[in-house]
This record gives structure tokens, C-alpha cells and sequence, in this order.
């Protein structure tokens, strides 16, 4: 199965166990935007949980909000998103499509980089095993004046992004004959800037009606609330804020199903430090966070540091957290030192002091912050990624049958344990609901009579539940049901009374976070 | 202390500790947004589980789901909301200043009763102990004069809104000669319609942006995904989908502090019934609701039914839970029977079959729909209303101190246990970390070693902690603990090994869930 064979099974499994459905899809969905099934809410809320425990509970000194997502709309201009949050577009004219200019001439390059590799795959053919690949890449004329347009093109293009020079952009276009893929033709508007932020009106419809924006990240959020949170909290640096929260971008070039959206949700935790010391913690906030990715346990090698070498505007340093989805290392996190580029603006924009005093240096300055930065739509992805597995199980008759499992960690699965009837008689559905009443105070417990018991864990198997249980004849006379293991599918016979303490261990989110 | 002293100092308190801030507050502040702080924000997130898990874990036929805010255009226009999410707004000319048509005239009518009240008051000065209250208002001729007067305008304010006469309720503006409160004069405009939905662009600002808002309840977001999670979930009626998330109205008049939000979250549950069976499951539903209120230990005297006489276009039937608040008895919930509208008005609209086969009857039909809806920022002012009181305390030596404690229920206080070093020697600090670190896994802990125990006390009795606990040299020896109940004050000496067992019971939200 190829990884995006694998990628489409992913979304179609999603879809059919009630894990994420295209947003209003009886209207036939809403570009980039999706919902959250009956599954995919508990797994999501399991996730955001263990992010905002892991952040407020084991560190004493950060602390939670929750910000509002209409802000008042002097923090997108101190925060420079209002100048400077935006994507370079065109129009081709005879299409009327629009496409962001950055991503044609990049399509473009990946377009010559296809020639050189088909230069490659001819060459290998016609000669065979003496083929050296590396020589031929090296020496190859057609080859060489391939690439070096690609990397003329690529100066240019970083460079005209970086100096906004959008009639450059609009030339590097027309230099390269890039045509538009509906119309065919070459027939483009000027590159213009389009923000990306939603903007809605605060207010009535006359005058006095102000503009706001739809926070485009969480974290000003946190900025703006900075000095309420240290007073009243009594904070004393170094300290952190968390917050998890929607974020709304009006992206033209959304994709890869809940990778990217228009409406998403953010885990963010600003950490406030001592000018200077930033980079004791920017390192800290690495290696941390990737042992919360880790205590998952999907696989170290999934992951990897990838350095920005570009740095953004507020930034000294920055990493993300890459993990392997099913279409390549991607980012998932990020980790960013933003020095005292938010809180000096808001500063100054606001003409609030925004000032700590550092009583064991006697001085007041603005905070250095640490930012770590984590998509919760990207980690619920990341999590079915790498718990979805098909599977050939042998048959006891000798056969073999497949099964798709999703191996989430128990403390995040969205059901934890399913209780079955082994038939609708005998007294046994009541005894199962006997069982499961007990327990369904403490975990998230299904009741199902229906098909084969077979049946009834291939249904579970699919949506994660760590644990299946069998009250059968058996159960009336003993009080012993069966257990059922997800990943091992082993079975054991166990006294009822015992399940809680089972369960408890396995399942318990506290456990996950000790081993981070 | 009046209940509107004892509002401003809820407000006050919350601010001072950390629960609720002004969003953005060093922009001064943005209207009728608030944001929660780090105290604010774990009430809020106890109280949600608190729901959350009242509604999907004790009723196996009730599932959650998490739809986006964004929502395809239409859904709007099935629902009505495009067609009659309307207030009417009249401007003064002089004053530029907007208002309500209908809360002006409300006003005006307030004020006349105010003219009643005050010859009653004149009577009863004048005839002293004889006054017979009754007597005089049912007799005299200037308060039946306004009295009547009240009641016209009254009838023709009702009829007019219900018939969308905005002609007539601006001749009901003329006819009263209400004055603008700025400008003091009647140079009005015409009243017109305003649609309370926030409007935003999707996609980029050429011509094929589409035109979406924010949404105005979080219900559709259930209907439109009815069918999917009725298949995906195998559900069989009577089911339920319950769901918490953020709505958004531009109200003209918000007020309240958070009682009335232009951004406010919703925890809202729809439940599917066979057609004509609607009205035992709103009984159902009605009873049920009350019960979760009530386990929350307030008072049950606290709360009260109110029923609509006058309903909407959706309902046969809808019911409010009232709650106390300092402002009088208002709407924290509401139980509607929706019938069949909102279902089929989207099969109407999307052209999809939203029918549900009935195996039982062997019939096809589009359910009726019972909802129960609660704001949670509602219920948050609910909880700290009912928490918060003044206390004197005897003092040892015989003087009085004074307390402000928020009695919140143990499951939904924001901090669980608070661990205090008696001094900051003598190990006494390493060994209530050590404490504390056996703990902080399972219960929201704070650590605290400034200032005397008293003072301490006062703080965590200030946000709701319902265990103190301090280690002292006596602890070093025997590794015993004082631990201070919030409620009692009483302070008791225990193992420390013991805490996690006593803390447990007390904490539980499913020992709360139990109490439903």
C-alpha cells in the first residue's frame, strides 16, 4: 500500500467510524473546514486534555486561559498582522481563477525538477547497471541548465518575498511562461497582497461599527492578558501562560484534509524568561516537548528537529517538530523564541507598562518569551496516522481474515471498554448492563448486543477500544467475563469485580503523564 | 449588602482573582467580550466536563460531536436565521446614537411605572398607618390613567413585533414622545431590521468569496450532521447528540457582565423521537436537567421553571430553568420541543433524505427533536453567584476577622489542593513538593510559601480551594500533614499518606454524576 493509498484509506475510515465528516456535508461541505464525529470529539478532547495537563499540572508555574477570539483589533496592528499577514495572489484572466503566486512558481520549479528526474530515469535505461547516477546528474548538460534555472528562479522568488516586491513575482511568473491550468494562458492580473485574516464588523451596521478580526493564532491572547495573569497570579518569571483555542486563517491554498483548515484549534503556551536566558529555554522547551510527543508511543524515529534557517520577523530562534504522516515529515509543533517582539509592541501600541519587575536582579524589563506551538487538528491526525494498521489475522479453521485496528494509546482511545452481551437473552444483557453501570463513571463504556461477537471487535477494533468484554452463561453462575485485548486480541477470563483495577492502570491519563 | 452591591463585588472578585478579565484589557477593553483567566478558565473547563460527561457517559444513547463554527451558507437560510434573526433599530438623527426600538419602549413603560410607584409612596406618607395600599392603586384615578396607558402601548408593542410592523413600532415611539437619552430630542429614523449574525468573507476578495457567518447557535451543527452520526454511530431513536461550542451574536444591548456575550459558548444536546412522542421526552428532559442543576448543592430553591406562553416559529413547546442571580431570577437553560422543523427544513434545502427508518414501526419519518440548551458562561455565573459569601470569624483572641470564600462544589473548584510549607527552612519546602509531586497526576495542586498560613488561607478561600494542607517539623518526624477544610475551617491532622484517599471521594465528578 502506498503512503497515499494509505492517506486515502485514512480519510474514508474517518469518515465511516465517525471520526471527522466534511463540515455541513448535506450541502455539500465547505472548502477546508470539517467536523468532528461522535468518535473524533472524544479523541480530540482526549488529546487537548493531555496537552493542557501536561502543561498546567506538571509545571507549577504555568498556568492556563481562555481568550476570547474577538480581540480588540489594535492587537492585530501591534502585532504586525495587520500590515503584514499576507499571501501574494494573481488572477488569470480568462479563467477568472486565482491562485497564490508563490505557489505557482513553485509548482513550476517541482514541474522542471520532474524533467531532470525523467533525463535521469532514460539515461538509467539505456545504460544499465554501469549507470552512475551521481556522475550523470553532475555532467549532464541539459540536466545542469535545468537546475540552474530552477535556483535563479528560487533566488529570485525568496527574495522578492522578502522585499515584497510583487511586480518582481509577477515578472518571475511571466519569465517562466507559467500559464494558468484552467485557461491555459498567460493572461495574468498584477500580484496583489490579500490578508489573511477574517474580518467581520463589531456593532451595528452604521458608522460607529468597528472592524474586527477572527484571531488568526492564540497567542496575542495570551500577550494581551500577560500582565492580569502575572498580578493576579502572582507569577514570578520564569512563567508560563497555555491556552487552547480556535484560530481562523482564510487560506487560498487549503489541503491534505484536516492538515491544514480555514477554522482550527491551537495548543499554545507562551513562556515568559529573563532577557538573555531565552536560549537555556528555548532548548529546554525542545527536548520537553518532544517527550510529550514521545510518552505517546508511536515511535521515535517519527520524529525529527527541523531548524528554520529564515528566520520570521519576532523570532531568534526557531524548530519545528516534524512527524511522519502518511505524505512526509510534516510539522506539527513548533518551538519559537519570539524575544520581546509581542509584549514590547503591545507596549507601545497600548501605552501600558507592560514591565516585570525582577526583584532578585532589582530591575524591571520586558519578558524574552518562548513560544511552543501545536496544532491540535495536526495532532489528532498524526494520532490516527500512526495508530491506523491493517492487519491478516489467522483463522482458527486455518483461514486468514484482515482487520483495520486503530492502536491509540489507551488514555486517549474514545471508548475504553465495550461490554457484550453474548446473547440478547438469558438475563445476559441486563448482567452487561449490571457490569458496565458500575463502571461508567469512570470510563467512557459502550453497550453493544448486536451481530456476532466477532463482528462486535472487528467494530471496535476500528474506532480503538483498548479493551472488549464477554458476559456470558458463564458470567450468571461465576461473575467471571471475558477480557479482550485490542492489540494482542488475547483473551482472559477474569472475575468481573477486578475490571476496574484492570482498566484503571492502562487507561489512566496520569500514568501517560508520568513517563513524559 | 443589595444584590446589586453584591454583583459589583462578584465582578470585582472575579477580576482580582484571576477569573474573569476584560478582553483585552490594555486596549480598554472590547464591549460585551470577556475573557477567562487562569482560575476562570479551569472553573469553566470543570463545568463543561461536568455536562459533557452527565450527558454522554450516563446515557448510552447519546453520543458527542464537534462542528465547526463555519458552516456552509445555507444552513442559515434553512434555518431562518438569514431570513428572521432580526432586532429592530431605530438611530437619532441629533445624538448619531443607535437603540433598540422595542428596549426604548420597554424603558418608557419602566418609567411610567415609576410615576405609579411614587404616588403610592406619596399616599402612604400622607395617610400613615391607615394607607390601604390595595384600595388606593385599584382606585385612583391618575394610576389607572397611566396604568391604561401602559397596557395599550404594551398590546400594541406585542402585536407589532409578532406582525414585523416596523412602521407601527416607530408611531408607538412618536405617540409616547420618547426622547433620545443623549440628545433629549425625538429626530428619529425609521426603525429598521438588524440580523444579529456576524458576517465574514470565505475565500479571497474577488467576486467568487462567498458571504458566511459566525454561527448564531450551535444546534445546526448538530442537524446538518444528524445523518451522519445516526449511520456512522448506528444509532437507533430515541438517540441523542450532544455538543459544547462557541456561538456569536452581535447584540446592540449586552450587558450583564457575562450573562449576555456577543461571543458566548453553548453546551447543547438534541434529542431525536418518533413523532408524537415529543412531549414525554420535554417532561423527560425538563426533570432530568433539573436534577444535574440541583446536584450541584446550591439549593434547589434557587431554581425554578419558567414557561413560554408566547412561542417560537420552531416550538410546540419550550420551557426556561431560572436560576437567582444577583439580578433576579433569569434563564440559564432552556427545553424546547422543535419538532420537526429545523430536520426538515434542511431536507428541504440540502435536497437530502434526512428520514429515519423505524424498524419497530417499519415506517420512515423525520424525527421530532427535543433540546436542551445551557449557556456555559451562564452556568459560570451561576456557580460563582451561588459560591461566593462574606463571613465573619471569631478569632482566637476573641476579636472578628472577615472571609470572602467561594463555596464551589469540590469537583468544579479550580484548584483542588493547595500545599503549604509552615516555613521556608528546615526542608519543610522539599518536603511539601515531594507531597505534592505523589499528587499533582490526579489533582489540580498549587504550592505556596509566601506570607503566614492565615493569609494563605484567606487566598485560597478567596478561589474556591477545598483543602489546605501544611507541612510542618512535626511532619519530618512522623510525615503527618495539617489539612483545613474551605467549608469549616476546621483543620484536622492526618497521614499524609492518606490524603490522596480522602481527597479522592470528595473531588470525584463522577461521585457528583452519581447524584443526577
Amino acid at each position: 500500500m502506498t503512503q497515499e493509498e494509505l492517506f486515502k484509506k485514512l480519510i474514508a475510515h474517518s469518515k465511516e467510524y465517525g471520526f471527522v465528516f466534511p463540515s455541513s456535508e448535506i450541502y455539500d461541505g465547505l472548502s477546508a473546514v470539517y467536523d468532528y464525529g461522535q468518535n473524533g470529539v472524544e479523541l480530540k478532547n482526549n488529546i487537548r486534555r493531555y496537552w493542557w495537563e501536561a502543561m498546567t499540572r506538571l509545571n507549577e508555574n504555568i498556568v492556563g486561559i481562555d481568550a476570547a477570539i474577538f480581540m480588540h483589533p489594535q492587537t492585530w496592528v501591534a502585532s504586525g498582522h495587520v500590515g503584514a499577514f499576507n499571501d501574494p495572489l494573481i488572477d488569470n484572466k480568462d479563467s477568472k481563477k486565482r491562485y497564490r503566486a508563490d505557489v505557482l512558481i513553485e509548482e513550476w520549479m517541482e514541474k522542471q525538477r520532474g524533467k531532470i528526474e525523467k533525463e535521469v530515469e532514460k539515461a538509467r535505461k539505456r545504460f544499465g547497471e554501469k549507470f552512475d547516477e551521481a556522475l550523470f546528474r553532475q555532467t549532464n548538460p541539459r540536466i545542469q541548465s535545468i537546475a540552474e534555472k530552477i535556483n535563479a528562479v528560487n533566488s529570485r522568488m525568496v527574495e522578492a518575498l522578502e522585499q515584497n516586491n510583487l511586480a518582481e513575482i509577477k515578472k518571475i511568473i511571466e519569465d517562466c511562461e507559467i500559464v494558468c491550468p484552467i485557461s491555459g494562458t498567460k493572461n495574468w492580473t498584477d500580484v496583489r497582497q490579500f490578508n489573511l485574516m477574517f474580518e467581520t464588523k463589531l456593532g451595528s451596521v452604521s458608522d460607529d461599527a468597528s472592524t474586527i478580526y477572527l484571531r488568526p493564532e492564540t497567542a496575542q491572547g495570551i500577550f494581551v492578558n500577560y500582565i492580569n495573569v502575572q498580578k493576579t497570579g502572582r507569577m514570578k518569571i520564569p512563567f508560563g501562560i497555555a491556552q487552547v483555542g480556535k484560530a481562523f486563517r482564510n487560506e487560498i491554498v487549503a489541503r491534505q484534509f484536516i492538515f491544514r483548515m480555514r477554522e482550527f484549534e491551537q495548543m499554545e503556551m507562551q513562556f515568559f524568561v529573563r532577557p538573555g536566558e531565552e536560549m537555556k529555554w528555548y532548548e529546554f522547551w525542545m527536548e520537553k516537548r518532544m517527550r510529550w510527543h514521545r510518552a505517546m508511543g508511536f515511535g521515535d524515529e517519527k520524529y525529527r528537529y527541523h531548524k528554520h534557517e529564515k528566520l520570521a520577523h519576532y523570532a531568534n530562534a526557531a524548530s519545528d517538530i516534524e512527524f511522519e504522516f502518511p505524505f512526509g515529515f510534516k510539522e506539527v509543533e513548533g518551538i519559537h523564541s519570539r524575544t520581546d517582539f509581542d509584549l514590547g509592541n503591545h507596549q507601545k501600541h497600548s501605552g501600558k507598562k507592560l514591565q516585570y519587575f525582577d526583584p532578585e536582579l532589582n530591575k524591571s524589563y520586558i519578558p524574552y518569551v518562548i513560544e511552543t506551538s501545536i496544532g491540535l487538528d495536526r495532532t489528532f491526525l498524526l494520532v490516527l496516522s500512526a495508530a491506523y494498521a491493517e492487519e491478516k489475522i489467522a483463522k482458527e479453521d486455518g483461514s486468514t481474515d484482515e482487520r483495520v485496528v486503530l492502536r491509540i494509546p489507551a488514555p486517549l482511545a474514545p471508548v475504553k471498554l465495550a461490554v457484550f452481551p453474548l446473547v440478547k437473552k438469558d438475563g445476559l444483557p441486563e448482567m452487561a448492563r449490571k457490569i458496565m453501570d458500575d463502571l461508567k463513571y469512570d470510563f467512557a463504556c459502550q453497550y453493544e448486543e448486536k451481530d456476532t461477537i466477532g463482528k462486535r471487535y472487528r467494530r471496535h477494533d476500528a474506532i480503538g477500544t483498548p479493551f472488549c468484554i464477554t458476559v456470558d452463561h458463564q458470567t450468571l453462575e461465576d461473575e467471571t467475563v471475558t477480557i479482550r485485548y485490542r492489540d494482542t486480541m488475547e483473551q482472559e477470563r477474569v472475575p468481573a469485580s477486578r475490571l476496574r483495577e484492570i482498566m484503571a492502570d492502562k487507561v489512566s491519563l496520569s500514568n501517560m503523564l508520568r513517563q513524559i
